[in-house]
């Protein structure tokens, strides 16, 4: 491949993926106008793994952290945002964003595509120090934004504490502190009736 | 100050910072339905340092690179996006900037806040390596998406060669080849007439 090749195909590859600007999650943005969008979500964990980097259990490789939640949800361009409670969605969720990752990723040179794979894999896969916080900032900003908007997107799906914990059973992995504090905010909420005690 | 006002601190900042997403630009998203936020665009720019990153002329740390794109525009959320051609608007915008960098930075806890300071100002100076290239993906990202969507906001704006060319003046010294393939992209379109030739 020539130069111009590559640097073609990273170009494509860069294009695309701006149609995650346009994939809608079930999270409002702060001020509750309208829905976040992936890349913005993307942009605001990244955001988080720079400023909250020490309250991870483990040492950490901060860039490996930015890179995974950069990319962790490009293949919703194709397999969409599954929503989290969404039980029948999330059966089909993984055979739905392999075959999107096949095709977005394989718009790069080789080379990059395996090293985009290999990282949302190790996102996916939860194991590493660095997946496991990544993990922690995903599963908790949408607590940041639901109490910000006094629990919108938590009512309107009628969502109940059990599903919150169990969905945030593997949290406290990446960072006990961050799940401590938003703990706090969980229980807050079922207090102030946004979130169903059962 | 406690652990837990420390972290506060931390999370007061990253909602705060969450109005970055209704901070629009001038440019549209490639699909050309509305137009990008600063959290998008800066998002976007963190890939495209990961994805082009041999690309820079100069060695660079990339994680330092990602850092200074993810933030540099955060303090639009108080001073608004300044319209690259709006010459008016950048005779006071340093101004409008440095006051919304005290404000906005300062929620984080000391040592944080006079983090995000020095990385906004090397992106402002312009002078690093890792600035040079950060500017030279915030200086071409608009391009693309001009491209993308046939022109749409260099047409509205009625934007001349001279302009694009007069704004893109350092953007080869993070990267020449990056620039050449922009180059050629802003060529075409002074052809097809989305820009105007003078």
């Amino acid at each position: 491949m020539s130069d111009s090749e590559r640097l073609q195909k990273q170009m494509d590859f860069i294009l695309e993926i701006d149609k995650s600007k346009e994939i809608y999650r079930q999270s409002y943005v702060s001020s509750g106008k309208r829905h976040e969008n992936d890349a913005e979500h993307a942009w605001h964990l990244a955001l988080m793994a720079m400023i909250l980097k020490e309250h991870s259990n483990a040492e950490i490789n901060l860039l490996r952290v930015m890179e995974m939640v950069l990319i962790h949800d490009l293949v919703e361009i194709d397999a969409g945002d599954t929503y989290a409670y969404d039980d029948k969605g999330n059966d089909t969720k993984r055979a739905r964003e392999v075959a999107a990752a096949e095709r977005i990723f394989n718009i790069l040179p080789k080379d990059q595509a395996q090293f985009v794979r290999d990282l949302w894999e190790e996102f996916e896969a939860g194991e590493t120090n660095e997946a496991k916080f990544a993990i922690t900032l995903d599963k908790t900003q949408p607590i940041m934004l639901n109490d910000a908007t006094d629990g919108k997107a938590w009512e309107e799906h009628g969502v109940k504490k059990q599903q919150i914990t169990a969905r945030n059973e593997k949290t406290p992995e990446g960072s006990k502190e961050i799940w401590k504090y938003f703990e706090n905010i969980i229980n807050k909420n079922v207090e102030k009736g946004r979130i169903k005690p059962e």
